[in-house]
C-alpha cells in the first residue's frame, strides 16, 4: 500500500490557518482522498489534555524546557496513536502545526536552543517528516489585530509584539533551508490568492 | 550561604516510602534544619496536573517515549520552581522520589533506552543529582500485597508483577554503581530496625 503524504499547515497568530485548513479538506474530499484531519498539540485525549495544560494561562511560570518536553510528549503519544498509523495505511494526514511551529515558537519565541530540538525531533520522530508545509506567513502585528477579535488569548497568544517577530522569523529561516518542503504562501493577500497558491501546492502532491 | 542537602527516598510500591519520610521529616525538625518535602512526578501546580495526567488509568495507551518526557517536563518545572531555588537558600529538599525512578519505571519496568534517559537527566538536571538517595527494597511480591489494601490501584500500580521485578532490578544496579550516594534499605525487616539505618544515614550528611 502506498504511504499517505503528511501536510502540515503553519504559521503565527491571525494568519488564517482555519478557513485555510477549510480548503484543504475540501480539495481532499473532492479527490476522493481518504485522510486524518488533526492539530498539535493534541490529536489524542492524552495530547489533548496536555494541550490544554499548555495553552491555559496560569500564574506560575513555566520553566521553558518544560514546556518543550511538554509540546514533544504530546507529539510522541499523537504520532504513535494517530498519525503514524493513519500514513501507513495510506491516509493522507493533514496537521494544524507540527514541529515547525515548535522550532518557531519554543526555538524562535522563547530562544531555546535549536540542538535541544533536534535532538527531540530525531528521537521522537526519527525519519518521519511532513511532506509539505504550507506557512502562511503574515506580519505579527495585523496576524495579532486579526486574531484579537476572536475570544481571550491563550499563554501563547498573550506573549508581546518580539516573540511573535522571532516566532516569524523562525518559520521563514526553516522554509529558507528546505525550499522544497515548504510553500511560503503570503497571508495579506485577498483570500482567493491565497487558495489559488494552496491549490497549486496540493496539485504538485498528486502521483 | 552554605547550599542546602538535597535528600531523596526510593523504592516500588509498598516499601513504606510514606512512613519513612515522615520518620526523616521528623528528624530534620528535631535538629531544626530548614526544609522542604515535596514530590514526584508533582511539587508545583503544573508539575502536579502532569502528575494527575501519568497516574490515571485511562483506555489509551500510552506511548512509552510520551511517558518519560512528560516525567521529564514536571521535573523540569519542579528543579526550576522549588528544588534549585530551596537548596540554593540553604533549605534541605526531601523529595519522594526522583530521576532514580525513571531509571527504575521507565528505563526498567517500561524498557526504554537508558541512554535516552541519561541525555535528558543532564539536559533537564544540569549536573545537580542528590546527595543521598534512601532506596527502600523490597520483594515486589510483598510490596504489592502491601500496597493492594491502600486503594484503588493507578496506570502503574496496575501494572504485571515481571514490570515490579524489573523496576527493583533497575533500583538495584543504580544502587550498585555508585554506592556512596545510595543507601540501600532492607525494608522486609521491622520498622524500628529500617529506621535505625535512616538516622544513622541521616547523620552521617551533617557536617
Amino acid at each position: 500500500m502506498r504511504r499517505g503524504k503528511f501536510i502540515v499547515l503553519e504559521g503565527g497568530e491571525g494568519v488564517g490557518k482555519s478557513t485555510n485548513l477549510q480548503f484543504v479538506t475540501n480539495w481532499l474530499q473532492e479527490r476522493s482522498i481518504s485522510f486524518v484531519q488533526t492539530r498539535e498539540p493534541g490529536g489524542t485525549p492524552l495530547a489533548e489534555e496536555l494541550r490544554e495544560l499548555l495553552l491555559r494561562r496560569r500564574e506560575e511560570v513555566v520553566d521553558p524546557v518544560a514546556e518543550l518536553l511538554m509540546v514533544f510528549a504530546a507529539r510522541a503519544q499523537h504520532l504513535a496513536r494517530v498519525i503514524v498509523p493513519a500514513l501507513e495505511q495510506g491516509q493522507w494526514v493533514i496537521c494544524d502545526r507540527f514541529t515547525d511551529a515548535t522550532y518557531a515558537y519554543q526555538g524562535g519565541g522563547r530562544q531555546l536552543d535549536r540542538a535541544l530540538i533536534e535532538q527531540l525531533e530525531q528521537r521522537v520522530q526519527g525519519s518521519l517528516r511532513p511532506d509539505k508545509v504550507l506557512l502562511l506567513d503574515l506580519d505579527p502585528q495585523t496576524g495579532l489585530e486579526r486574531a484579537a477579535s476572536t475570544g481571550a488569548a491563550d499563554r501563547f497568544e498573550s506573549e508581546r509584539l518580539a516573540f511573535f517577530q522571532r516566532v516569524r522569523a523562525a518559520y521563514k529561516e526553516r522554509a529558507d533551508a528546505a525550499p522544497e518542503r515548504y510553500a511560503v504562501i503570503d497571508a495579506s493577500r485577498p483570500l482567493e490568492q491565497v487558495q489559488q497558491q494552496l491549490h497549486s501546492e496540493l496539485e504538485k502532491l498528486l502521483p
